[in-house]
């Protein structure tokens, strides 16, 4: 299974941490020391996580290396959904006019991106699908309450397309070596640790604590898993790209995998925590920066809970 | 791959017809003859999409031909949401206890039964599981606006839970000879027809004659797609489910397929339309029914557009 073309989008509006300051009080010194979040974007009013998506597909279409009418399943993610039922997945299969494919849209919370690229996994072992997208999109200030002081000043919003297929297509062909993913639903504070409950609109973390300890757990632990059952060893990691929650959480990962801190890739400094989006909005702005032979590990971790860890190979 | 076991759950409270008559003059003559339903259960205050999955969960514990601890996937589905974080597929995680493994939650709309089969089929054929729990819940009444003489009346709550194997296992091993999933998110009006926007709550059909039109032709199509590519004809089905979202519907499916009425199996005159939980709930309430050797299609249609159809072989 290789990755073939990745695009993003981001929403004009930059929301710096002054705004927060004159808020809630929370200063940039504050924000920072505790997240590494310096500023982060806003969808305006008149995007959605549809919009975003659709924006970063349509970009895709120009550099895929076959015509979008090839695309026999899409895959999408989000935990900041715009409709249900006309879902993110369904959306994208409108606006790209793709018909009779298989169209589902998933969350696993922050995890998602790769629980969506081993459903496409999954599609293609059954022979029941060969070039796939994935489509993953958060529109968190949607959800989020800004006036909450334990975690309102986080999130961002963002989207990002991968395009992958089943043999070889064209130049770009990442070759995703192996991804495992994983539910932690019985673990701790996974119940209550961060939720959104769409009735009552808020996205919050109340147990902020708990989601880090676990996080600096499952991802250094799932990544050594897909590492080692590779015979991959973290000397051979080019970079790794973890979920895009905190920065510290990042550096805890780094050292307990013992990668330095040059080989971490991170945008959370000015994008904040676009959930399930983070880490595909990271390969897109890296893409250029990779060499062939390049392994990256990029490994997630999610309120629910949820892990996973996937190796690529450039 | 098998279906070993099946339970659902249904809230006790029954609203029938004369609810809405008073409510907003919709009177039970009107509503049975556009739709067939004279009434549909509605959850309690204290019951939401997890609790209801849950239960039929832990009812499905006592009939499983092994242990609950050798579930190795979780694929959940529902577009009525309690949590999008702590996902349908993370609380059934954490109520039965299962560590480690694959859990995502999906959401095709009213046809996600059997994308989240598709998904699990996917898994078996990674040898990444081999026994899977899925699960469909939907809480129409949390986000249905009654008031809605459109289709305010439509809606009703319950969930279920089907245990999947890879390989034989116990006593019930219906075969699931094939299945075929798709989206049409590109047909008709399938970008408003019927819609669920958390953030509007509502969930609306404004234009229900395009979704009842587009739900007569792709649940025949489909039906017929997977029964020719097995060899079988229509005379060979012992008994069709289709998505239990209209009885007229399901009369003119019967029509289009040339299946005599005593042949469709439907809930939806005391359950209304409970989503993608219907078809479901329709295979635990008739499982006694069915003898060995009988072939049923599952075929289901839902907003977004999707859709699908399921041979199975008792």
């Amino acid at each position: 299974m290789y990755i073939n073309a990745i695009t993003s989008y981001l929403p004009e509006q930059v929301i710096t941490n002054a705004y927060f300051e004159e808020l809630n009080g929370l200063t940039d010194e504050w924000i920072i020391e505790r997240t590494g979040i310096r500023e982060r974007r806003k969808a305006s009013s008149s995007e959605n996580t549809h919009t975003m998506a659709i924006e970063a597909a349509q970009k895709i279409k120009d550099i895929l290396p076959y015509d979008i009418s090839e695309v026999d399943l899409i895959v999408a993610a989000t935990y900041t959904p715009h409709d249900n039922i006309f879902t993110l997945g369904h959306a994208i299969q409108h606006a790209l006019n793709v018909s009779e494919i298989p169209v589902v849209t998933i969350s696993a919370a922050c995890s998602s991106l790769l629980n969506a690229i081993e459903i496409v996994q999954g599609y293609f072992a059954l022979n029941k699908a060969a070039k796939a997208l994935v489509v993953v999109s958060e529109h968190n200030t949607a959800y989020n309450n800004e006036d909450d002081t334990k975690a309102g000043h986080l999130w961002g919003d963002g989207a990002a397309v991968l395009s992958l297929s089943k043999e070889k297509a064209g130049v770009q062909n990442w070759l995703i070596k192996d991804l495992i993913t994983g539910g932690a639903g019985n673990v701790g504070k996974a119940s209550e640790g961060v939720t959104l409950k769409p009735l009552h609109r808020g996205l919050i973390m109340p147990f902020g604590k708990d989601v880090f300890i676990n996080a600096c757990t499952y991802m250094p632990k799932v990544s050594k898993q897909v590492m080692e059952r590779n015979g991959v060893t973290v000397e051979d990691i080019a970079y790794v790209i973890p979920h895009q929650a905190n920065l510290r959480i990042t550096k805890n990962v780094a050292n307990t995998l013992g990668v330095p801190d040059e080989k971490m890739i991170s945008n959370i400094q000015y994008l904040g925590n676009t959930g399930c989006a983070g880490c595909a909005i990271a390969l897109d702005e890296n893409k250029t920066k990779f060499v062939a032979g390049d392994k990256i590990i990029v490994t997630v971790f999610g309120g629910g809970y949820s892990y996973g860890a996937m190796l690529v190979e450039v």
